[in-house]
């Protein structure tokens, strides 16, 4: 951030007082530009016991595998946002289910939250944002393609739980990698 | 938002090619700014049965009684959140347990989540941010003079789950004000 969206003046990185962490503060007309972390949210659609994984069709990650996720909007909870993150990755419709995980990606500043869903219907395909879409067995996962490691946290949550008869949640930080 | 924080030119808000959603826009660099729901944290401080609340010392809702919430800043986990807002708020540190609830405030484009959490002593005060903070009974909470429907949402779910013995987690979505 080098300019103040408010008013176009030069910004300064600085520790505003009363406060006790630096922030881009405009001394030409007073704003304070707090930056704080954003959330991905994303979904395991299910049908008849397989999952929906989609290929990534933009970076980050372009061409490896995910569960549909994406950035929150504003004006949506996050149910919402896995289904509508599902019809935009696949083309599927989701009832969204119970958490599973909370993955706190502090290096990027993000938080991402995962929920289970049900498939509407077993029709999906490619999108502008996926160069293809399958159902998969979980024993069909490849875990050696996937895009992140919230992605690899979750689905290993989620086969763990589903194993178990659980509908628990997780709530993990992770590095940039993890085993 | 006016200016570009990038490189100080003018923004226009449209929809940038091949997404769905206006955004800010600069023509100049081509950045395109999104603005995401922020996150608020918070938590129900318990110590012998007895909850922490903290009348606030600041807009919006200055005089009004809250649990410890704020803000989660970049490089912290949820939990590290509602820890750090009860020590600003209250002086006191708290063990944070598991989750109560997330409420979706579409209108303020804010989530707020609150968890339990174990007081690990009894040592508490006013600070900059609270005009007066106190430990009361269940009984004692003061519905009337609550400050966010979040936090009423989050105390009558706590109560209930308090009297069932049990430790789940609530999602809703409020509008203004709720009955």
């Amino acid at each position: 951030m080098n300019f103040c969206s408010q008013c176009g003046s030069p910004v300064e990185r600085k520790v505003p007082p009363g406060d006790n962490l630096p922030r881009y503060v405009c001394d030409n007309c007073g704003t304070i530009h707090y930056t704080n972390p954003k959330l991905v949210v994303g979904c395991v659609p299910e049908f008849a016991g397989r999952i929906l994984l989609c290929k990534r069709a933009i970076e980050p990650r372009l061409g490896y595998w995910t569960v549909p996720a994406g950035f929150m909007e504003n004006g949506e909870t996050l149910q919402q946002a896995a289904a509508r993150e599902t019809r935009e990755e696949s083309m599927n419709d989701v009832e969204v289910g119970s958490l599973i995980s909370v993955v706190h990606v502090t290096h990027t500043q993000q938080v991402h939250v995962f929920f289970r869903a049900r498939m509407l219907h077993d029709r999906f395909g490619p999108t502008s944002e996926s160069l293809e879409v399958k159902l998969v067995t979980l024993a069909q996962i490849p875990w050696n393609d996937l895009a992140f490691p919230s992605t690899e946290f979750t689905l290993r949550r989620y086969i763990e739980d589903r194993a178990a008869g659980s509908d628990r949640h997780h709530f993990v930080e992770l590095e940039r990698r993890f085993s």
